[in-house]
């Protein structure tokens, strides 16, 4: 059974932890968000890749969900000390992972095969792709407010410098238009048995996955075998801004408001069983509406929810 | 008195170290070579910059000569556990230094002004300026061996990574053709009471700065108030390559050779005592010879050589 599932960050690093026990992890390929990426002080970070690539190798923060467990601090530390931008946290273990990452980008490497390399060295089975080797950023335009005009901002200084609190106006993915799949992606979509959408925010994770030319294609023509996984339950995002995001951008913050966002390209929704009666309306989307637990509070509970969403579409 | 200090790396800062405490810091201007710079990981770091920097700032590592004392190396150990290049070994609050940098010269920063911020937080008092904002590369040709053929690399290579034990055929300032002297830079040698050559690699430290367009006869055209420190103590480098660069080059390995490399733009060399009997040999090459102990053993030794060469010159 192979399956391939498209990524964000923390809500799709539990789900895949979970499949790699519920599954051949062999056969399991994440195509991950990269619309997050940066380059700060000089560094090319990747949170959605790192955040799946440290929870596959079990040695995820447990506590923050991003960076690594037992991390120390005294680069960032230090970094304040000399007045530098320190808001965006970066362990000195983590550094490791965007020094080697921004050292073999330099030499001409794509970001597909240090992803790979970097995949082997944590002692990964599974295979994650970037969904391009392409620059492509999320864009956030900042709803106007009584003081500021609209203006638009990198995703992280949004997410992480504005800890999300902000409305949002618009979001744009630069550099989408004129990006490429990375090697395999195409591939790892039609070849699959089963094609996930994990419980990632739609607008800002998957969305973004989507927008490479010729993905949003190939999820569409496997929709009977794609399922996707709601992060919104009973009208809140778990963890993060996916609702506050869909009720800005005129979504209902609802898994009624997934489904018609994913109608086009997915044929089943996996639901909490907190939202077990929106089922109904859950299916007048066109959607087959499946209830079930779907809060990962350990790898015993991502892999059970692994387990209902491979099944929900086979 | 003002004294303007062309500088290299741990020669030079232990030169400056003892200087600020033999006059007025805020009188002290150092003119610091930046050919040994170099852009690894996506970070751009100016080892001489740093080494004067730290020294100065009494928070060098006092056994290695370089780095920050009681420094942490957890990024460099998970580095080399990726498979990454860690032949260059970077402290975890090192890092900062580096990741400041890089961050400010992306804004658009000139390096000179990001080396006058990173001064002000470790709460220097005299002033550093890098030689030139402009890219400036020190490339090392390595001389042919029975296996190889001659080839040129980046000076961090030679030095560092392969320890400087290959023979050099040559040396090639890349980019001092077209380099502008940093602001300051000029008007701190013209100014200057005493301008001095601190004791650091004639070949690899001071000639990158003299070859910077305009240095050079700034320094020739004060040449009666200019005084050099001799690197070299009877016929050896007390740290480093510069006795075997000197002979590699077709340079006698000693204070005479020292000082018909300095003739042009050097009035007085100090030389050691030990090199006592040189002093007739030095001045036959039309520089005064003064000799004095010039191992820096502590800041006490190195405040006194500084009197001795400032003195020297008045």
């Amino acid at each position: 059974m192979s399956v391939c599932v498209l990524a964000g960050g923390v809500g799709a690093a539990r789900f895949l932890a979970g499949l790699v026990q519920a599954t051949d992890p062999t056969e399991v390929t994440a195509v991950v968000n990269v619309g997050d990426d940066m380059v700060l002080h000089g560094l090319h970070i990747s949170p959605d890749l790192d955040t799946c690539t440290y929870t596959l190798a079990d040695a995820i923060n447990p506590d923050t969900g991003w960076g690594l467990a037992g991390e120390t601090w005294a680069a960032m530390d230090q970094l304040e000390r000399l007045g530098g931008e320190a808001w965006f946290r970066l362990g000195d273990r983590d550094l490791a992972t965007h020094l080697y990452r921004t050292q073999r980008l330099s030499e001409g490497a794509p970001l597909s095969a240090v992803t790979a390399e970097l995949a082997a060295a944590w002692g990964l089975v599974c295979r994650l792709l970037p969904v391009t080797d392409d620059p492509l950023r999320t864009l956030v335009t900042l709803a106007a407010t009584d003081t500021e005009p609209e203006r638009e901002v990198g995703f992280q200084d949004w997410f992480v410098g504005q800890q999300h609190a902000p409305d949002v106006a618009s979001l744009h993915f630069d550099g989408a238009d004129a990006a490429r799949p990375a090697p395999r992606v195409l591939e790892a979509i039609g070849d699959a048995d089963v094609v996930v959408v994990a419980p990632s925010n739609p607008l800002v994770s998957i969305d973004p996955v989507l927008a490479v030319p010729g993905v949003r294609d190939a999820v569409v023509s496997r929709r009977e075998s794609v399922v996707a996984v709601s992060p919104i339950i009973a009208g809140r995002a778990l963890k993060g801004p996916a609702d506050q995001l869909m009720a800005n951008l005129g979504h209902e913050p609802s898994v009624v408001g997934v489904a018609r966002l994913y109608a086009p390209l997915v044929g089943t929704l996996v639901i909490d069983t907190a939202d077990a009666a929106l089922a109904g309306a859950v299916e007048a989307e066109g959607v087959r509406g499946v209830a079930a637990p779907t809060i990962m509070s350990d790898r015993a509970a991502a892999q059970a929810l692994a387990e209902v969403t491979v099944g929900a579409a086979a």
